[in-house]
């Protein structure tokens, strides 16, 4: 799909993603862009289809994301659609923005027969451009006529940009003793920064479980998973990730959030969330090498987080492990550069199963070779002990390659 | 010097520095690391020198930075020293690195008669590798031998590291009917960032001003200088600016920073800094294009500087420039995860003469050919307007090349 040689981490397949009760969906050729390829989604959700959100901090959101904070809340009767175009962000193009939402969505409550003001729609593509509505709703007709519940392969590869993959991921939880599905597609491979990135991801369970607790469950996921990895520290306009509950699972419906019957599906939708978030950062722009960075020692986890991104998004770092440097000082002067309390003298650094550096120098039986050798790896694994309290975090980023200079300078070209 | 390209930006020749009464100086070849260049420079101010600073705020400093901080206030009777070596930075290598600045400052002591903690010492290069003093105070006695007044050019050749130009600044002043001088000069490309950089710069002057109010001066003018600039947003464990004055110029001492006598000399020393800043940034790693980020209508100039910074700063932006692409939406996005107050509907974005966005849309009379032929230039100015309040501020980048990766990537090997 995408022109660059794909990431070294995609996957050898998509995976086998089940039906889930009372959603479908269709995807097609609308043009906004690209040629020869789908880029545009639709999913509906049957009536009753609960939802939650969690979208872009960026203080400048594009249009469909003020729409969709909106629509999260509005009180639909029928069914709930989602529609996902590529090809243009539709942000920052003023009244015309607007007017392509509210044009999309029109056109969603006339053919599918949802409630307007309940259309949940994203744009992913270049910022500064108004979508051309009339692209997408020409083909709502088509669209609904040939719904389906399978799809979640051709939905992921609709929703594409710079991706070099297609990402989804599947699990399953037991609810009362009703087995019941969750499926996640995802897209985003540059942007990608801590509070949400050009990371678009949609998941989908047929659980009976009702809004408030479902938006309780992603918000507390998000920290260790999305909001987990950056690419480039730089934050999109357009991030949404929504969490859509059909209800269909015959099961008696979850209003509390401590409901210990919710157990295994938490665990099931981390891990779903978590999938997805890792197969992002895996298709980071011009990744060479995946980064894990825990962090532990730190005075709270708020700190820990904030030293793992200054790590995770420093520059120098980052060539560093695409040269297969073991290069901790630049390690030690990115938890320097973060600002949060760190002591030089009671640092310690390892990278993989190297301890590289304590008491405020190399540690003594540590080689150049040693850390050559480990730095050939396709995952590098980066810990800090600070050694001043009981704070962790663990952040996953990439490495900084020619690649991503060359899909960043000519991405609009 | 550098294995790399030279910046486009270098110039055609070292300026013409003239010599500064009470200060003489030597360069030699030590070997820390590099064969065949000089990488030792000692610079001597005569007895009675005043001293000011400023250093990294990486939380993690290296032993020269800690070394030279108390160094500062000490009151020495003979001699003040300068002391910088190339190749190793000295930093994180426990106390090896501290047992390596006192056997430094203590060969000074020992040949210049200066007093030993009062030494002021830099070293830059790799991290994590204790310096051989004792190459360094092998020297001290031929360069003692060969101290002359002249000597700049061959100073800041010394002291270079990934620097593909040698940077030096003059200019010159008049305090009390009597012409003061002032030279400077500077190091560093990479590293680079706000609250100091890997950056050295040494700034003398003859004019007969206390250390006290050397300082105020130092600390009001690095924030629209050397601290206005920013590479790849990484804060260096080895920054340091000195400011020396010998006190040999024929006016009577200032100690006071309000003194009117010292408006021109103010004037001159800002100068002096903001060119071999800008000298600093123009030989950024990779550099092919230099930034301008002026933000105005913050509402603070806090607030202003922390938004250009996040412009300069963002790899997004730092591509484009690099592919000469006029992406404002970018700009618009880097404005939005800076996390300051701004809304997206007050924004104004001009590059160069062009006004691109405003009222939350393209500027209607903006056309991308327009765009693609400012971004042609070597010199990109990039304009935000918050229309929020007074804030303002200026800040200084270059974009993000294949070069800066050529040179992070193998900086070691």
């Amino acid at each position: 799909m995408s022109k660059y040689k794909p990431s070294p981490f995609a996957p050898l397949h998509f995976p086998d993603m089940p039906k889930i009760d009372g959603f479908t969906m269709a995807t097609a050729e609308a043009g906004v862009r690209y040629k020869g390829r789908t880029d545009l989604w639709v999913m509906v959700g049957q009536a009753g289809t609960q939802v939650a959100g969690v979208f872009t901090q960026n203080l400048c959101p594009g249009a469909p994301v003020d729409w969709s904070r909106k629509a999260l809340s509005v009180d639909t009767k029928g069914p709930r659609v989602v529609v996902v175009n590529s090809g243009t962000a539709n942000v920052f193009a003023g009244q015309k923005s607007v007017d392509a939402v509210v044009e999309t969505a029109q056109g969603i409550a006339d053919i599918f027969g949802a409630a307007r003001d309940g259309v949940l729609l994203s744009s992913t593509g270049v910022i500064g451009e108004a979508l051309d509505a009339s692209k997408l709703t020409a083909q709502f007709s088509a669209m609904k006529a040939s719904l389906s519940a399978e799809g979640w392969a051709d939905a992921a590869r609709a929703i594409m940009t710079t991706d070099t993959y297609a990402k989804g991921a599947t699990d399953s939880a037991v609810i009362d003793g009703v087995r019941v599905q969750i499926n996640g597609i995802a897209k985003g491979s540059g942007m990608i920064a801590p509070d949400m990135a050009t990371m678009l991801a949609y998941v989908a369970t047929d659980a009976n479980i009702n809004d408030s607790v479902l938006q309780v469950l992603l918000s507390d996921q998000v920290g260790s998973t999305f909001n987990a990895i950056t690419v480039d520290s730089d934050t999109s306009t357009s991030d949404t990730l929504l969490l859509l509950a059909s209800c269909a699972a015959d099961h008696r419906l979850i209003t509390d959030v401590n409901d210990p019957r919710l157990d295994d599906f938490k665990a099931a939708l981390h891990r779903v969330l978590f999938n997805l978030a890792m197969q992002i950062i895996k298709d980071g722009e011009g990744i060479s090498k995946f980064i894990r960075v825990t962090i532990s020692g730190a005075v709270s986890d708020k700190s820990a987080k904030k030293i793992g991104m200054s790590i995770a998004n420093s520059p120098l770092v980052k060539t560093a492990v695409a040269g297969q440097d073991a290069n901790w000082g630049r390690i030690i002067m990115a938890v320097g550069k973060a600002g949060e309390p760190a002591e030089r003298d009671k640092l310690t650094v390892h990278i993989g199963p190297h301890l590289l550096a304590q008491h405020g120098q190399p540690a003594p039986h540590y080689t150049e070779a040693d850390g050559a050798a480990y730095m050939k790896n396709a995952e590098i694994d980066i810990r800090v002990d600070l050694g001043l309290g009981d704070g962790q975090s663990v952040v996953y980023g990439c490495d900084l390659t020619h690649q991503y200079i060359d899909i960043n300078a000519d991405y609009r070209s």
